[in-house]
This record gives structure tokens, C-alpha cells and sequence, in this order.
């Protein structure tokens, strides 16, 4: 159950409007990496673990956060957007900055949420669960909190430098500072984790089910071999238990597929058609 | 530039049809975490990395291997889709495997792809590229090709106990293996550059232009507090810049947004609406 | 900024498993009108509100409370599928039961969320963004709750007819008061802010700019006059500023479109071949 | 059975081309809210309407007439897209409003459709039956239309605050106005509705089923009390069949979810990983 | 403008209910080759041509047929449905009919629809219009209309062989000539403009500018030639303006690219790191 | 299986950076009809034959050659981003084209991919498996194939007419060179199976089963006979099995639908309800 105040986690003013600024900050707010996306993957993972110890507490704990992230940001938005022009072309190229305005802001900011923020990303795609990721494992779960934390504060960063208002930047070098706690706590559960269980996820699966011929193989599929020169083909595998090795040349170890025909009821190609490779005269037609 | 020869890499040849594994087995093809997510993911990472190294050869080699993955499951399940029967529900009714076939495999295998594989997952949802990640920052990127192999080892994993075809089986243990290889050379990547950048994506960015006083803080926003035994709670941070530090009780740093009213052209609600706090009398309508 | 504590708002706990009921549950939660809808939508509302009086107190009052039911039918769901059976058609072929759930449960309830709740609907979508609403005119935005707690209510309603279980059921009933509760709230809202504004949304647009000699007619486009005595074409308008009427054999008050043709660059169909209206001879080919 | 004929409902032609408008205008054509939107979405409702009075013939009168609608947007873009320049930076630099165009419209409009209308809305998404509700419950289903026609109508006027081009305008003020006799007219529909089956959806459930106790109950779950002044927390309920109350301080009423371990198969972390509650030592790696 | 008439094109009663046919059948009312897609994929045409003539008129009519179609499937659907079973596995399972039907039907024709038709295909993906297509370039269109009417009665012709009920067949085998008519019309339309234009598309792009010398040669990629026997590979060109030639062993004809670094405020991996190719000791960690 | 080489099959230089192009450019990667669209189209295509003959190489060499062409593609965008500008307003104002560059570039490509292409269109829609098409007959595909090419054609030649940079349109003459081939292989296979299988697909369903008094009828729903006059409505059918004709008044053929209620646990607006004509007083409310 959550409880709301109207504070705000940490301020989210900026100096003055900028409708541009305002597009690409959506990013950050819907963006696959978005606030949106971290709330509600760390919410889905806490509320499927099957067990009620610190692992859920945390999860629960930086979820209620990233709530906290989105309301930051879609002030910060509302706030830019504040004052944006409407108006047309002629209007417009009297004055290059309401042109570039006019040319570049995310329409929808005027046309559909009357100047608030959308959960959309910076150009405009809505919002999507396809985004999230809960599987049940947390291994495999922190590994994707730290893989978002990653990408979040590299965008994050990026806009950093997108901008000269001090209000945004203040802000922004904020989220950046979550996020470097986010990425800190995602790696200590993570090597905590695998401490327990070994690296490779799942730590559950019997060793002897899988070919392990090919367990710790690279295959040089893309012609040239720096990659042999990598960590990755020599040496202990990462896991402890096996060891890496490179194969030069990689050769199919399958047979060409021959399917068989489809049963007549689906009419796909008929067989006959098929196998028929006689080439009809080059005047057929 | 890519050559392809038709030998599988790996043998995909089930004992015998069964169409709703086939269903089932669109997860690991067309899914978030299928083979054309991966595919698709590190041939698009590699094409954008700035510079021609082994990080570089190491993409390539692994995103045509993950081409020839797409491959062996398609054909798996247009194998595992041959002789599906179609029919209505009377005819069913008398044989509880088939009624329990026709209620349960995908109806596009039969209607759309004509028995042959789709790209989509186990219920039907199409790939989409919002799947994949590439951010033109290797450390980022490889963290989420690490959560990739992970999710998908899981998931394949997963399908494997739920299956007693011993062609299938086979097959499946096979793509176990490899991604037992990818996610410990992701994980070898990973440490060579976290030895080379420290911890936190993007290295680059300047620390003292974060809000440093939140960098190593845990904020305790689910009551209860279990997350404070956690490592991430406790001693240096992971990064070793810092302490990590536990707060109890956040409170709120920020104020109570109060947002300007909108230009009248936006025609969102009216200020002297919005203001009026009177209630209406109970009997208004 | 939010707080979570970890009890549930109202319990959630089903008498026994069942997989199947788990996958039709996920229409509520992330389904177009789904709890994660709700939540959001009142949210964003209350976000982009501009002033801070009672609306906004509702919709984050309201939005807060939504959270908890997501968290609810996550627990529930969760629930549901415990022991959810896995395995292939022979083994499910003995038993109808175990048959009618591997045919007919989500099969990424055990594939992907390792038998969590998704974000997604009792098809398998993933919840989208473009399930939800904020416009900034709060009347607009309040129709758009109404309709949400109607469908929402009525949806779950449905699923309370399609189960036996208790607990389930007990679980449902609350949600239903809820959306009771929520229906009433945002009537009182709407009826109050129509009182101040009157009904026709935007109300701030002066009526001599639209062509008022449309305002109040219903064209009869499809053929039959049932409609004709309807409300809608009979007496005072709703609005109170006009008189319904009907056309019982509307015409078109426009011309027939005829479009330049495109510029060279373009390379759409060449004017000179559009025009030429002479019929080849049936031999042409 | 549905004809057409090729004369607008009404006139459609700006006074000059604008790409800028035209990608704008894409709004209410293929936008959420647009009019693709309401003309499927009554089609879909009177299609299943199991009944044929007036509720379905003024259902099929109204998504006929939206049909034109689209027509006409459809029409009116392609206008505003003739003579779209295309080029590159250098010659576009050297007039600005050229430049504007470029940098701002649509490309898709010329790389894509040729300088005609899209099914996609201001920003490019393409229009998605997601956006559509049909319940077979009209009461619900006629607040889902007033819905559709209150944020249509609001887009509309934006629209025409951001143009100076008086044909533009003029069709502008026709759909307003077309806007204004919708909004009524579903009015009209809900209140006789309202008065059939009282305000509560759907009116069928019976009322001991629900948990009484909870339906007429504002929970304030986000902090200050604005909200208890508010309509909705005093005096009779809507429907008249209860009493509005305000609960301060609410409490959890339900436990702390327990689950229960996952089945082996599913690989989910193991409860003996998640039970362990021994903190690692800070220097572990 | 659109007129309706209440009468169907074509007679759609099913002899009786079967909810999982109805799921399948929605494949031709909302999937990517259903009535909803070649019905806007014919007006979005219509309304795009930049001429009045014989083409323009030849997509209305078809259009305006094809939402006959929708409306013909959505009352079949409405029908199917009718008597549709709620209720959980206890009961299912007594009844092995009972049982298929509510494991294999979908979800949403009762908790979302009401027992309507959707606007989404047989598994229940709703309808985008990703999936229409107008160019302003007849030619290529109609190529995309011949493709849309030859998935579409492919799809028809395998639901027809999927049900014994008289009623739906007799209104299949109705669409089926109707699919078969369409394939002859476009046929036509396509000699017509190949007549006139020659066959490839665009036809207005001068000969000159593109790189001849690859024009009609076909590239062995897949190792294996049989594709060399194909009448591509031989003889004249389709468009009689070249000679096909087959390339048995391609080579690249590029270099290997090497990207500049990003500038540092982008933060990708630094080229220093990029560069580093001394491989770490394997005892790294 | 595949082999990757790190040449490109064609160069890929652009003459200097230009972020709005490289924005543009992206629909022929990741658009509907962009390069990720064509490769696995026809892979998929490839893997579903059942039959090992020439159709299934030639798809297979093309489906190949496609993923070449997906590499060339994302080379030059990436190039052409190099050194693209961030920054705020006030700077961009001093400078037209930095000002346009920041309105008009897609800001994913800064803040999300740092620099690299995107699997998106030139609005940012991310690349969907909707896009593709896979039936299993070949005749069909062939034709989407076609369409495909066509389609993909026209939109790099208007590309091309987008920029004067020599080097883009270098790689572009080369890539309209290849769909000239395309062009003319697919037209040279549908034509060698319409010779085995005549033009109707699918060609193995028997005639008499569909109702063929309508199998070669043109319907004039659109008023105004100009469609009269094509070669559709004249002389023998495609397909040479008929005469075309045509219906200057086409009449309904079937009843209007009267749909059974529904049963009373799905909620539906009552019957009572629906069947209730009579008219409420006016003043009702």
C-alpha cells in the first residue's frame, strides 16, 4: 500500500521555459530507460519474489523512489512547457527562436496534454510494458536493474550536457548521484548473489544437461581474430569451471532442414510446384 | 556482409509434432529475450562502436552466431508444427488430445504462417525493436547483453522441463551451452572494462558535478527495515569512492510543486475554476 | 514523493491455485482499463494539474490508492499460480484438468515471470501508454475517469461471475465497492465543475467561432429514423444554449476534392499516366 | 452496408500549403482521439449492440458521419502537405522558414506517403485499435463517446488557436462545432440511460455482493486534506444510495504478503538463497 | 461521405454458437491481412490520389465494400459467441466441450467485448495500422493491394477448412470470391500501369543515376546454387531494359568501416579504452 | 548458419556529417519498408518452404544480401551523426543551422544510441515484426515481396532527391540498382508460378466451393461511375476462368443483423433497457 505527500523529493525547477528541452527530457521520464520503466520493474520484481527477506525490502524500497523520480520530472516538464507558443509559419519566421520552437517541440505538448507531461519518450512513442523485465529470478533481475541504472544515468548525463539552465541541471546532477547509488546497490546484491550461487544464471540448471563441448567455446563467425585475443577465449571460464577456447574456423554441425510438406488443408505451395525446377523459357512472358 | 550456408549449426529435429510446444517455444525466438533480440542487439551495438577492436569482433562474431539461433528454431517449430490439425469443436470433443491442441496452440501458425514459425512470442505478440539495447557505451551495453543470456538461459531453461521430446530436449541443451558461454564472456568484458573505468556507467562523467551527498545513500521507502542488513547499506561502496549510509526515515527535500496556470489558447481549466473551493450544496443535482 | 508499506490494502488470497483464472485476472491489472491504467492516468492528471486545490487532492489521493490495487492483483495472481503444472501432451492427455491448464494458461506466466503477475493483459499485451488520458482540461479528464471506473467495474464484475472460489471473490467484491466509490467521486466532480462551466468541453471557446448552424443536428447517415426520437434530436439542447434537430436525408455541403498534383521529386504516379482514362484492349495481356 | 460518395460532407481547402499544420492536423486524424477513433469505435459498439433501436441507429449515424470526418482531414492534409520542399542543410540555411519545414515537418510525409494523409497522429504514431473501447455495455460505452468528443473537441479548438489560415479555420469551426452536437448528444444518451439504471456500472451487479462498507469511502492516501471538502466526501452519494465519507488516516486492511516458493522447475531464485539473511563481509570483492 | 444502410452486403449467421471459432475468425476482421486493413488501406489510397479518375473511383468502391466486410465478420463474430460459458476448472473439467472452450477461447469476447467482435486478430494483438500502406505511387500500391487480397483469401480459405458449420461457410465462400474478384481487379490495374510505365517502381527515377552494373545480377549468398537455374538468373530482365547475370562467389566491394570517435559529451566508451587490446590476466578477479 | 566479413558489400561515406538526413535516412533502414523489414521477411520466408529447391536459395541469397544492406545503412547513419551538436536554445539561436539541427534531429540518436542508428523509422517508431510477412505460399509472399521492393524503391529515390552530399547518394544509387534486380526477380518468379498455378491464390481451392456469381463482379459503392470504364469491369478475368461485370447499383444481399441478448452474467445493457423507445420528457434533467 502507498502513501503520497505533496513534496517532492527533491526540487525540479527550472530557470526558465524551454519546450525543446522539455521533448528531450521525456527520455528520462518514458523512455525505455525511463523513471516509469525502473518504478514499476522494481515494483513487479518485488511484489513476484516468493519470500519476504531484505531482497524484497529493497526492491520495494527503490521502486516507492523512482515514483518519487517520475513526479520530479513531470513537474520539471510542466514547468518548461510553461508559456510554449502556438501559432503558424509566418508568425513564426519573423522569429527564429519561436521557429525553432514552433519546428521542433513535441506537438502534443500543446494538442494533447495542454502543457503537461506525457508518458512518452523524446520523440513521442508512448510508454510501453514491453520495456519492464520480472522473471522470478533475482540474479537475472539485478543483472537487468543494473543494466537500466546503466543506461538510465548514461542518458541522464547526456541531457546534462544538453543544457545551460541551472534549475535543470541542479535537478538532473541529482537523479545522476541516485543513479550512481542505484548502480552501487544493483552490483552488491548482484556479487552477493553469486556468491551464493556461481555466475551463470540459472544457478539451478544440472551442469550435465548441457553439451558442455560448448560451454565456454567462441566461435569466430565474423572473419578476422581479434576477438581471440580477448579474456573471453583464453583462460579459466568465469564461472570456475571450465575453460575458455576460440574456434577459428566454425563448421555446421547440422544437416540442411528438409521439411515436409504441408497437410493440403493449409495450401501453402503445393509440393509438385516445388520440386518442380525446370525453368520456363526466358520469353514466358 | 553476410554468407550463409544452409547446414543448421546445430541439429533441430524433434521425435515428433507438437504444436503447443511450438507455441512455446516462440518465446525463446520471437520474445523479449528470443534470439532476434539478441541477434539484432549485438549486430546493432557493433555497428556502432567507434573504433575496430576485438570489442568490436567480439559483437559481430556473437550476433551471427545468434542469426544461425534464429534459424535452428524456426525450423524446430516448423517441424513441431507438422500435421496440425484444424477442425471445429465436435470433432475435437471426442478426443481430448486434440481438442486440447486446437484450444491451445497459437491459431496464426495454422491461419497466418501456414505451419511455419513466426516472429513473435508465446502468445502472439510480434518482435518489436523495442527490445534491444545499443547506447554506444560498451560497459552499458554489455551489462544488458549479460541480463539478455540470463533472461534467456532462464527462459530456455524453463522450456526445457517442459518437454519430454528427447529431440527437442537435445537441441535445447545445446542452446543452454552456448548461453552459458555468452553470459561468461559478457561477464569477462564486463570486468576487463570496469577495470579500466571503475563501476559506474558513464566513468567519464565528472564527480563532483553530481549531488555527491546521495551518491551511497539507501532511503528507506517501504517501512520495515530488512534492506538495512544488506551490503548496499553497509561499508564501502562498490566503486570504493564511497560509504554506503542507510536513512531511516527520508523526508521529502523538495517543495510542494506549484505549477502556472496555462496560456488561455491551451484552454485547460480555468485558474478561477480551479481555485474555487467552495462545495456545492449536497442537492446540486 | 511515496511511501509503501508493505501490509496489502485489502487481502488478497485465493482458496487454491488456478492458472487459468490467473491469466483472465490479468485483464484488470494490465488490461486497457486495468488498475496500472487508473493509477497512472490519475497521476499524470494530478501532476499536470495546474493549481493545487481539491481536484488535485483527489487525483493524487485517488492515484495513490490505485498503486495499492495494482499490488493487490500482483499478489493475487501470484497466488493463482502457484504449483502451475508444466510438461507436454502426453502426460496432459491423462488428466483433462492438467490438459485444459497447459492449453489454456499464459504460457509466459511460466515462461517468462517464473509465476508472477505481468504487466500485461489476459491475452498476453503488455500494458501501453496509450491506454491513458491527461489533457489538462479537467472536465474532459474527469469523463475520462468516469469511463475508466465504468469499464473498469464492469470488467471486473465479469470476472466475479467467472469463478467459485471464496477468496477470489472476496478480493473482487472489494474492488467492485471501490469502483462504486470511484464512479460516485468523479460524477460529483464532473457535476460540479459542468455547474461552473457548463457541459460542452472546452468551455472557454466562444461559441460565435464555430458554425453554430451545426451544433445541435443529428444527420441521419445510416438509413432507418429510429433515432429520430431520441433525446438527441428533440428539444433544448443539453447544453441549454440551443435546440436538437434532425436531418433526415443529409447531403454533402462540400465539393469534390480534387488534389494537385505532387511535385516531380516526389515520384507519386505521373498526372499524365492518372488521366489517361482509355480502357487497354482485354487482350493486353 | 456502407456508400460512398465523393462530395465532402464539408469544404476542405486551406488557403496555402503548411507541412508544419499538416503533420499538426495528423492529430485528430490518427491521434488517440482522433477521428479514426470515434468512427471505429461507434462502429464497433452499434455492430454489437444486441438489439436494433435507437441506440443503435444513432450509433451507426454517428460513426457514418465520422467516416466524412477522416475523409476531410484526410483531404485537408494533403492540401497543406502540396509543394513540400525537400533538400539538404545547406540550401535550407539559407531561408529560414525553409529551414523550419525541413527540421520540422513530418519526413514521412514525404518519404513515406507521398504527400497524402497518414493513419498516425502528430508525431508519427500510427493509429492503433487500442485506443477504441466497445463493451456491449452502452451505459459505460456512451462515457467512453462523451469522453472521445470532450478531448476531441478540446484538440480541435488547440488546433485552431495555431493557425492563422482562414480555410483551415473554417473546417476547423465545422468539426468544433460538429464536437458540440456530439458532446450533447451522448449527454442526452447517458442521462436517459442514468435514469433507467442509475448512475453505478454495470447497474445489474447486485449491491449486497459488493463490500458496502468501502463504497462511498474517500481513503486520503496522499498527505493534506484538501480533498475532504470536496463533493465527493460529503452528503448523499451520487447514486443516492448512500453517504459520502472521508477517512483521514487510512490504515492497511489486509497482511503482508507471504508467497509461497516457486515449484523447482521454474528456476526461480531458490528460497534458501532468499532466506539467507547473513550479511556478506564489506570487503567480499 | 459515408451513407449506411442497416442491411448486410452478405447474410452472416453462423447454425450455431462456437466461441473458439470466433477467436480464429477475428484473424480476417483485425489481423494484418483482415477487412479493417484493406478497407482503410483502399480510402487512405483513394483519398491520396492526386487525380479524379477511374483509379480514385476503383478504390472508393472497393473500400466501401470492405467495410461491408468488417461489418458482415463483426455481426459472424457477435453471433459465434452468443451463449459463450464463464466459470472456473472445477466445473470445466466435467465437461471436456465446456472445458476446451474456456481454456482456448478468448478471454477478452467476454470481459472486454461483451460477446462483441474486437478490433484484433486471432490472438487477440488489436489492430495497427502498421499494417496499411499508401505511397501516392498507384503502381506500388495496387502491388501492395494484390499482396493484401491474396494473404487474406490464403487466411479465408484455411478457416473455411477449419469449421463444418454451414452458416459460416456459406458466408466464407461468399468472401472467397470476393477475395477472388479483388486479385482480378488489381491484376488489372497493375498490366495497366505496367503498360504504361514499365514494371519497376518508381518508374520516373532516370536510369543514369543508379549503378547499372548491378541492376540485374543476382548475388550467391546462400552457398548452394540452385538458385541459379531460376529465371532470374537468366535470359532478359523482367523490364527488357537488361540481362540477368548470376555472381557465384560475391565479394565485398566496401571497406571495413571505421567510425570517428564521439565527441565527449556524447560519453560513449572512450577510444583510449576502445583501443586497449592487452588483454587483462586471467586472474583478474 | 552465417558468416559475417567486416567489409561492407558497398561503401557507405557520406561527403560530411548531416543529423537531419541521417534522421531521415532511417526509414530505409527501420522503417515499414527499411532494410530490417526486407532481410527478415525473406528469411523467414526462406525457413518455412517445405521443399529444399530454387525458391527457397533465391530467398535465402536475398534474405542474406538484405543484412548487408542493414549494415551498410547503419555505417552511413552513424557517420552521418558524427560530431552532431547538443546544447540549449540560446545557443542554437545564434546559428540558424545549429538551430535547425537541434529542432529537427531525432534526440534518441544523441541521448539514447550516442551516435549509432537506430532499429526505428524516421520518426522514431521502433522496428515491429508487424511489418513483415511469412505464409507459407509462396505465391503470396512473392507478391508481398514485390510490394516490399516497390515500396522500398520509391522511398530511397525520393531519399535521393533529399540530398546533394555525393557520397550518400552514391550509396544510394547503389542500393536503387539492387531493388531494380529485386524488382525484377520477384516479378520473374510470380510469374513463373502464376504460369504453373494461374494468378488467384491460393490456386488449390476448389472454384466450386466459392459462390461465383460474384467472383468477377465490380460493385459501384462510390458514386459516379468512372471505375466502370477500367479494364476490371470489362471482357475476360485475370485469371481467364471469367467475365468481368459490373453493378452500377449494388443492393444489400443479406438481412439486417438481429443479435440475441446476452446472458445476464455478462452484463450487457439490459434488453429491457435496449428495447425501451419511448422518449424521456425534455426537461428530464
Amino acid at each position: 500500500m502507498f502513501y503520497h505527500v505533496k513534496e517532492l523529493q527533491y526540487q525540479a525547477k527550472p530557470d526558465r521555459p524551454d519546450p525543446l528541452f522539455a521533448k528531450q527530457l521525456q527520455e528520462v521520464l518514458g523512455g525505455q530507460f525511463g523513471e516509469i520503466s525502473v518504478a514499476l520493474q522494481y515494483l513487479f520484481q518485488g511484489w513476484s519474489v516468493r519470500g519476504n527477506g531484505k531482497y524484497k525490502d529493497l526492491l520495494m524500497d527503490t521502486g516507492a523512489e523512482e515514483l518519487a523520480h517520475i513526479e520530479m520530472l513531470a513537474t520539471m516538464i510542466a514547468r518548461l512547457l510553461e508559456g510554449a507558443p502556438v501559432g503558424d509559419l509566418e508568425v513564426a519566421a519573423k522569429d527564429p527562436i519561436i521557429g525553432a520552437i514552433l519546428g521542433g517541440m513535441n506537438p502534443q505538448h500543446a494538442i494533447v496534454s495542454g502543457l503537461g507531461a506525457m508518458p512518452a519518450d523524446s520523440v513521442g512513442n508512448r510508454w510501453t510494458a514491453d520495456y519492464i523485465i520480472a522473471s522470478g529470478n533475482l540474479l537475472a533481475d539485478f543483472r537487468a536493474n543494473l543494466n537500466a541504472e546503466s543506461q538510465g544515468r548514461l542518458q541522464v548525463v547526456r541531457l546534462y550536457e544538453s543544457t545551460t539552465d541551472r534549475g535543470v541541471k541542479d535537478m538532473l546532477s541529482w537523479l545522476i548521484a541516485r543513479d550512481t547509488m542505484h548502480q552501487n546497490q544493483w552490483i552488491a546484491a548482484i556479487k552477493e548473489l553469486e556468491a551464493k550461487e556461481n555466475v551463470v544464471v540459472p544457478s539451478t540448471f544440472p551442469r550435465e544437461l548441457e553439451k558442455q563441448e560448448v560451454s565456454y567455446t567462441l566461435f569466430n563467425l565474423s572473419r578476422g581474430n581479434k576477438s581471440a585475443s580477448g579474456r573471453w577465449a583464453n583462460g579459466p571460464s568465469m564461472d570456475g569451471l571450465g575453460t575458455f577456447n576460440y574456434v577459428e574456423n566454425p563448421v555446421p554441425l547440422g544437416q540442411k532442414p528438409a521439411l515436409s510438406p504441408a497437410p493440403s488443408y493449409i495450401h501453402d505451395t503445393l509440393p509438385s510446384v516445388l520440386k518442380s525446377d525446370v525453368m520456363p523459357p526466358p520469353n514466358m512472358c
